[in-house]
């Protein structure tokens, strides 16, 4: 059986035929279109989805199931999106739009939840029961697996770890909370910071990979600096570990999975980030004389989401 | 039948027969005497336990299982206790010692998941599958409990709340790192905080509940002076208030419970500290268009250790 997954981003509606070993047979994307309202979204969603159909030379009869993860929360039990911040989305019905136009079973998460599902099943993170993926981009997205499952808690406002706090009367968060997690420990933090150094030390190497103009810097200028011991950069990567484990020694106190799965375009930085979130994290663990939990990187990059959005339906 | 529970403490080994509803029967306590080997210690969990049977003129035969809650890590798959910084255990054979005196299946689980079972099992949460409960006494101990089952993580190391970091570089904590939750929301951050604000403002309230001599002063102490308005007092108790409702915050944010239990010593400010977590709290959650947990007081006081162990063996 094929399973579609579609990954609903703020940018772009991407969706994919997945194989139930999680491989992508086929994938297309097509514009979010914001600001639209969400009928032609969907509509849109269900088009890209029958055309990749017809051009592998599939039918319906084949299809399992469409999943769909959705940057805001979803509720699996009605179908419904109550809340969307990136779409604007408030109460919309996604599965019974969906089956307008495909009248297959639809499952919905948040998108956290889906990117951590496909490398619970798939990737990294298969051979664990209980994971947390930190998808370390823009923002800080986070998905809990337990038991092999999503864990998006009793209201499905749980899991938003990128909302913990951990510096009382910090940096204003979106949220309208200060300190939270997401202001320390993203690519925005990272450029925000080396923004900062290059202001202070303009001999950085930073700024000549931003061509003199510190504008456009980026999160991978920052990292690949660093990697080249810049000092100015090399402290900001640090203060960025940091605060990264802060965050990572407060999941492991608090529910102790056997994995945390570094993801999203920080992780890119790959093994120099690796090892120094290991070095960082050994002396701040709470109970040092037990095991903890395993770091590893993301292995399904941007695809988790068409991926796991698959995948949900194949659970 | 009956279940035995066990709450063992760094003071002293309280024992109950418990009915299947909870009820405690009856029940009796020997000091821990600390120090001494672990034999003598589980010896007298034994024998206090015989005695209580003898003295209501029950037999093993009436016993289903004997349940200990022990303040530290518990393993119940391997009946062993490997660290215990309290009783300065390591790697104790809990079950198998136990069962030297008592031929019955042995429980073991931490002392604050036990409470929180017994909450969630008999008392305030026992509507609810999923709740965390916050022992806030000298410490601050956590349970959560998932579908009705304590959840102590991959590596019997998660439900540390006490150690979720909410201030980076704070107060040094016993754990070796700074600016956990424990330093801020529990009695003797109370106490510390009251002693200072005496040295501040020696015509508070707080200073003449505790008959002149701050060496004395206690959480209550700083409560109640609190509950009269006194302005020192309640500068301090707002601030306990306002870290309380910052961890709270992150227990929402990451699992969602359905509700928040508050137990322990500085619970017993009842309606006063709730109605003050509730309003803080409420301007802090992440998603403010959806329900979130409801905090609560326990009900079961100090009992919840003996009704939750024994209670382990009768789910």
């Amino acid at each position: 059986m094929i399973y579609i997954g579609v990954d609903l981003g703020g940018t772009s509606i991407k969706v994919g035929l997945v194989d139930a070993e999680g491989r992508i047979l086929a994938e297309g994307a097509t514009p979010t279109g914001m600001p639209r309202p969400y009928h032609g979204m969907i509509e849109d969603m269900a088009e890209l989805s029958l055309d990749l159909l017809r051009a592998e030379g599939l039918t319906l009869e084949e299809v399992a199931s469409i999943g769909v993860g959705v940057p805001g929360i979803a509720v699996q039990e009605t179908g419904m999106v109550p809340f969307c911040t990136n779409l604007d989305w408030h109460d919309v019905p996604l599965r019974a739009e969906l089956q307008k136009y495909i009248a297959k079973p639809v499952f919905i998460d948040n998108d956290a939840n889906v990117a951590a599902m496909a490398e619970a099943m798939v990737g990294v993170s298969a051979s664990v029961e209980n994971s947390v993926m930190l998808t370390l981009g823009t923002g800080l997205g986070s998905g809990i697996i337990l038991h092999n499952r999503p864990y998006s808690g009793s209201h499905h406002v749980g899991g938003e770890l990128g909302h913990i706090i951990i510096e009382t009367d910090g940096v204003l968060c979106t949220c309208g909370n200060r300190g939270c997690w997401e202001r320390y420990a993203t690519a925005t933090a990272l450029i925000r910071e080396g923004k900062q150094a290059i202001t202070e030390h303009p001999g950085t190497l930073m700024l000549q990979y931003a061509g003199g103009n510190p504008e456009i810097l980026t999160a991978k200028m920052v990292v690949d600096a660093a990697k080249e011991s810049d000092p100015a950069a090399l402290k900001v990567f640090r203060a960025y570990v940091r605060a990264l484990c802060t965050g990572i020694v407060m999941v492991i106190n608090f529910i102790d999975p056997q994995m945390i799965v570094l993801g999203g375009g920080v992780s890119l930085a790959g093994e120099f980030l690796l090892d120094a979130v290991r070095e960082e994290l050994a002396p701040m663990i709470f109970v040092k004389s037990m095991p903890y939990a395993s770091i590893e990187l993301a292995q399904l990059g941007n695809e988790a989401g068409i991926i796991g959005a698959a995948l949900l339906g194949a659970v």
